[in-house]
């Protein structure tokens, strides 16, 4: 997507040098726009670590450039060792994202199939390639399926009114290599013409909506504003919010959908006023073996400082961390809860839009029945 | 309520020097406790206009005071003159505040009545004490009615059990004189002996419930933990949610109830939970006129830099504000929403319970019947 006016996407091979990868550094947004060049192993350890980078996809992407810089730099004798070596290392960074494990998994399988280590650098940039442009292909399918909803909400509209859209969190293109989830079908749609207008969650307590999406969304020129999370029952109930899409960080086989807290509010208010609510997430993150997501998704509880201090710009340019509570005051902090599926209008994925139920899921994908 | 294991109001009379009002000064909590002297009508304007008391209860009780104050101050001749002058300037501090111009307006008329300067002093004092003893015993009566609801609730935990309670914003003691509306049943309960906890909804944008209600919450030794407002919904889904209990700043003659904006998005969740949603308020919250609440309230949109920007206490000890979002982040903020009735369970005033409707409402209020 658009930063400054030019096309990026979050991680990249440097033309000009193939022995950098190049991110964008998301820890300084959204108050600097910072290019992180990577070029060792231990480097992208530490970006994925330190959460320079983050997001499913982008997880994922990053931990396959990873791979390609490992064969990059491994001795003439023993490479596999010294990419096997790499791949355990990498996977130990978050050892819970799942897109990691599965790119560095599809880069070892690669490495090992070839004979030479010139193959092996050929190969791993190849498989590194694909699957960052899997990740922004399939992201750009949600989009397409997506602008369809919003094309027919805008056809229902008076001429020159927007289509009001709320989301909640960051499932933007910082996400992901490019477009995201949750906004691919706002930017399909913006790229075409549509008049929309995009309520932005600030999403406490980590505030992604505020520091990140509200941040894509102004560099890409799309029309929002930025609301507290409180705010949206307030808005749907007087007729302000048209649509409202989310991501997803797990959805079971019968629809129901883990997703940022407060996700769950949202869509009690839309059911509420009759506003549309979808989900849109890539294949990946169905969990077939999941039969059931309220009463078995695990919901991670964090460090309750994320509720207690809140951090920002101020007012000399640096970042300060401030605390919002009496220095006595617990805290509990769940990151995430759960959407029961009746509440979902559609999910949206690369293969198109399903119901939120074991049936609509296995409709998009057959060969996952028992 | 107590602070530092001492019994405190919000506003009292200094009694070994009868020509100070003292009140906690709420502008440096919850991270300084400081009792501020007021000896002038001028300080008793800039108390109220700079914030150092706020809440309906507390602006009525103190104009109450300042009229007192104003008598004691007033010159021997034309002593009324100089209290009307005041009883103005004093309205004038904050226009919407309904229980500020009927506090100044009992004065007024009781200074009329009165015959000498020494008889308005003595009047204006009993009158203020009146007013300030008034708030604090509807507070304690909506304290009793609403325990009777908890102590049922504790019956059907298991031994040892806390009854949880979930709460939004601050309609603390902090708010009112003594007691609080939505938090004078958890005292009562809790001073009764009754084993719970309280859940406080940080209340985003201006933080009321991690500042105020959980440093009250604190300060009078009640077990609590502050949650983002995202989270309420994940805590009712999972049982850990016995009862919601919210102020509010309207209710209209059906039973819809304006309170902070979020309110709705909790009833919502107590709803889809089977969790009671109750409703506190002095009986001269009910605006009897309004019909319909949820149509027909008018809902204050306030400065976007609220969203915007946080205010903490720094590292350093000194009160800073940081920015949450991109510069060019445009924001909106309303600052209440409207519950529809059919949400509320019961409304808790002085007088009693009753059904969030008009027949429930007039049950109590007979004398408000067309």
């Amino acid at each position: 997507m658009k930063v400054n006016g030019r096309h990026y996407r979050t991680i990249w091979l440097n033309e000009k040098d193939r022995s950098t990868v190049q991110v964008i550094d998301q820890r300084k947004l959204p108050f600097t726009f910072a290019v992180l060049d990577l070029r060792t192993v231990e480097e992208f350890r530490a970006a994925i670590q330190d959460m320079a980078v983050r997001g499913a996809g982008l997880i994922g992407a990053t931990a396959g450039y990873g791979m390609y810089i490992a064969a990059l730099t491994s001795p003439q004798e023993d490479a596999l060792a010294f990419i096997e070596a790499a791949a355990k290392s990498l996977v130990a960074t978050r050892p819970t994202a799942s897109n990691l494990a599965w790119a560095v998994n599809r880069q070892l399988a690669a490495a090992r199939s070839c004979r030479s280590r010139e193959a092996m650098i050929r190969t791993a940039l190849d498989t590194a390639q694909a699957i960052a442009d899997g990740d922004a292909e399939a992201c750009r399918r949600i989009g397409e399926h997506g602008k369809a909803v919003i094309l027919e909400l805008a056809q229902k509209k008076k001429r020159g009114e927007p289509v009001h859209i709320l989301t909640h969190c960051n499932a933007g293109w910082l996400a992901f290599v490019d477009n995201g989830t949750a906004t691919a079908p706002l930017y399909a749609a913006f790229d075409a013409g549509v008049k929309l207008h995009v309520w932005v969650d600030e999403t406490r307590p980590r505030n992604q909506g505020a520091s990140l999406t509200a941040w894509e969304l102004g560099q890409h020129g799309v029309p929002h504003d930025l609301i507290t999370d409180n705010a949206g029952g307030h808005l749907m109930q007087h007729g302000l919010v048209d649509l409202v899409i989310t991501g997803a960080d797990r959805v079971a086989r019968n629809g129901d959908v883990a997703n940022k807290i407060g996700t769950y509010l949202k869509a009690l208010a839309a059911r509420d006023n009759a506003v549309p609510f979808y989900v849109a997430l890539p294949s990946s993150t169905f969990d077939f073996e999941c039969t059931d997501g309220v009463s078995s998704i695990p919901i991670e509880e964090r460090d309750p400082g994320e509720v207690r201090f809140m951090t920002g710009r101020s007012a000399d340019g640096s970042l300060a961390t401030v605390q919002l509570c009496p220095d006595e005051t617990p805290a509990r902090n769940w990151g995430f809860d759960v959407t029961p599926s009746r509440l979902v209008t559609r999910l949206i994925c690369e293969r198109g839009l399903c119901e939120a139920s074991e049936a609509g899921i296995l409709g998009l994908f057959p060969e996952r029945k028992a």
